[in-house]
């Protein structure tokens, strides 16, 4: 393995104004070339804390990455700093200019400013990891046998570059092992009890090959990861590997592809050729959301009525005002005719409906807080279960949508052989 | 002004399957009380890398805040690091046992295992820094002159403890200056368009003075800073020059308050005594998402329609299929109908509609993707604008449903005198 740490470049990160999502993204993808991220560390748009950050992390570790500092502004500290630090002179490079010109005249559609232009500078002593989403380049610097990479801060951009450039041309600089990896993803099922469940399993893994625990919201995905030198062995045996934990987690396994809840209801209402629709309360829109916001997994997707109100859950879906009356909108009764609705109203083969107490308020000794009613079914059969839950808000959210949205994938499951 | 360093330890941060955002919050948290954050540093569960980051930040800062490493496996190699560390014995605090036998009784319901006894074990040289929400205690240490606080790394217990006991402790460790801020939030103007409106205004300020731009999706939220001793004068000078900037940026200005645009429109809504509802095509749920996921910011909100299908646009929303057939779903009309239907079928006041092609497929020359249209109104009167957002799927959501709310505050405000 080779180690590797994280310089993040920038006062919006230490303000606490950004979120920094970049640095795991890399970490993920370089595990799966076999790089072990030992540190990461933020500093400011200063001088002397990035040349301190440069000094320090090429004591730790062989490979350094730089992300942000390379914006039209903040680049007056980076980049003279960058030549300082590696020994180079600021050169304009022709292809990165003639690609930032082109996206000002064609794409923005703006003037380009003498900031603009000064992008293409780069320090002589780099190779320069071409942008195609933007104008800062990336660049790829040697010292005392340690590699440093200097990427934007953008997001969408650093990811062009690291998988377009970046994680072939370290496989090839550092000579790495072969690695395979197998996912797959669980529900249901807390981290410690599948822990306990599949742990003699666990013990028996050779050294070679590593497990992670990925929990996430009423999820776990696990990850099994194999390093060695002849890849048709290290394929066998992982699979051989994977076959048995899936065995062991069959009770929970969700997919064994490296896809998320959403993608995996999709593409079995695709396999089904069946439509879905959702009757969100407590959720509020967020199944909805989940079920949009990744483009495709929403072609069996025909909408939402978020019954926020107990006036939509009457009007539009049809919930019988007595059962409100009486069992209150949190309730089996409800979650159940809210099914039956947004099956009629959305013209939908299935639903999933939503009804709970979310928190911080609202909550009784019958019902606290974190009482939420799920629901789904088809017109022939439904189910309804009750959860408690006991996180905050937004948590709470995150949970009913990703238990939900299970509950629905093993009602299609079961219903497999009944024609509807 | 203190300067800090933020060490979060955790294999999980390092394998990129948690995103950090303890850090940006204890960022804010600190600039409120005059701490800056100069660096933030991540390492695994491994003894040497927390040692050495204890040992470096220690030499960069006078205050060392350190997350996570204290759950309940995890603090084997934490806790008697820092008794090694602090020169210290692990010893029971009979406050805290009482408090994690307390949780374990009646409310997780669950035997008190001896992972979970351990953890009110603390070095003996440590203030414990009581965990109200959680079993893992806080701790307070001083060493040459410097303090280290160690903080379990759940969002909300060290949230907790920051607000109860932290942030007030280091006011009077380190005899803080006095700070005030003033916030206020605009929408629709980039950061660089903003920036050059008020620049006369900000190269005026003086140097105990400070200004940081927060840009977040189409919205821009600006904080002024004051450092000083004289509290009278302090708040005095701040308001004046909020005062300024206020009427500088009046044409884009949200709010002079510490709000979320959602909680900017509830509010007005509130005051206004009026109901709104959504219909929702490309954002999805999204919209609903942002009104429901902060309580109370609900109170006026009877639902959304999520009409992700055009089915579901005719039959709920009764916009007419000769409009879809002949304008197409994204266009002026379709939206102008669905704001209609909405008001209509959600019995709302207002309402806001969203069409539009998120991306990365679906665009057309005509109808490029990012081409959104967006509507909102009342019985009497609406409105509805095209934009064209140039991001990826997820960022043209956000941008999408901050501008809709953004819309309807502004149509609520110029309607103010109609009756409606």
């Amino acid at each position: 393995m080779v180690n590797a740490s994280i310089i993040t470049i920038g006062d919006e990160l230490l303000i606490g104004q950004v979120i920094d999502t970049n640095s795991a993204w890399m970490a993920q993808e370089l595990n799966k070339i076999g790089v072990w991220v030992k540190r990461r560390v933020a500093v400011g748009d200063v001088k002397e804390d990035i040349w301190n950050a440069l000094e320090e992390e090429s004591r730790h570790s062989q490979l350094i990455l730089i992300t942000g500092g390379l914006g039209p502004t903040a680049d007056d500290i980076t980049k003279p700093l960058l030549c300082n630090y590696f020994n180079a002179k600021p050169v304009i490079n022709e292809d990165v200019l003639k690609h930032i010109t082109h996206l000002f005249e064609n794409i923005f559609r703006r003037p380009l400013t003498e900031n603009n232009r000064k992008q293409a500078e780069v320090p002589n002593t780099c190779s320069v990891l071409f942008n195609k989403l933007g104008t800062a380049p990336g660049m790829w610097f040697e010292k005392q046998g340690k590699v440093f990479i200097s990427l934007p801060g953008v997001p969408l951009e650093m990811k062009g570059i690291m998988k377009d450039i970046v994680l072939t041309k370290l496989r090839d600089h550092f000579s790495m092992a072969v690695i395979s990896h197998r996912t797959l993803l669980t529900a249901g099922v807390g981290e410690s009890i599948l822990a306990d469940h599949i742990k003699e399993w666990e013990s028996g893994l050779p050294s070679h090959i590593k497990l992670a625990y990925l929990p996430n919201y009423g999820m776990v995905r696990l990850r099994l990861t194999s390093t060695g030198t002849d890849k048709t062995l290290l394929e066998n045996e992982i699979q051989a590997q994977f076959e048995r934990v899936k065995n062991l987690a069959a009770e929970w396994l969700v997919t064994d592809e490296d896809l998320t809840m959403p993608q995996v209801l999709s593409q079995l209402l695709k396999e089904k050729n069946k439509i879905v629709g959702t009757a969100e309360s407590c959720t509020g829109g967020y199944i909805a959301h989940l079920l949009t916001r990744e483009a495709g997994a929403s072609d069996k997707y025909n909408g939402s009525i978020v019954s926020y109100s107990n006036l939509v859950k009457k009007d539009i879906l049809k919930v019988s005002p007595e059962t409100i009356a009486s069992a209150g909108a949190v309730s089996e009764e409800t979650v159940l005719q809210m099914v039956k609705g947004a099956i009629e109203v959305l013209k939908s083969d299935y639903a999933i409906a939503t009804s709970g107490i979310m928190g911080p308020d609202g909550g009784s000794p019958q019902k606290p807080v974190g009482t939420v009613w799920i629901a789904v079914g088809n017109k022939n059969s439904m189910t309804a279960h009750k959860f408690q839950f006991r996180f905050d808000r937004i948590r709470n959210i995150e949970l009913t949508a990703n238990t939900a949205l299970n509950m629905l994938r093993k009602f299609i499951l079961s219903d497999n052989d009944k024609a509807i």
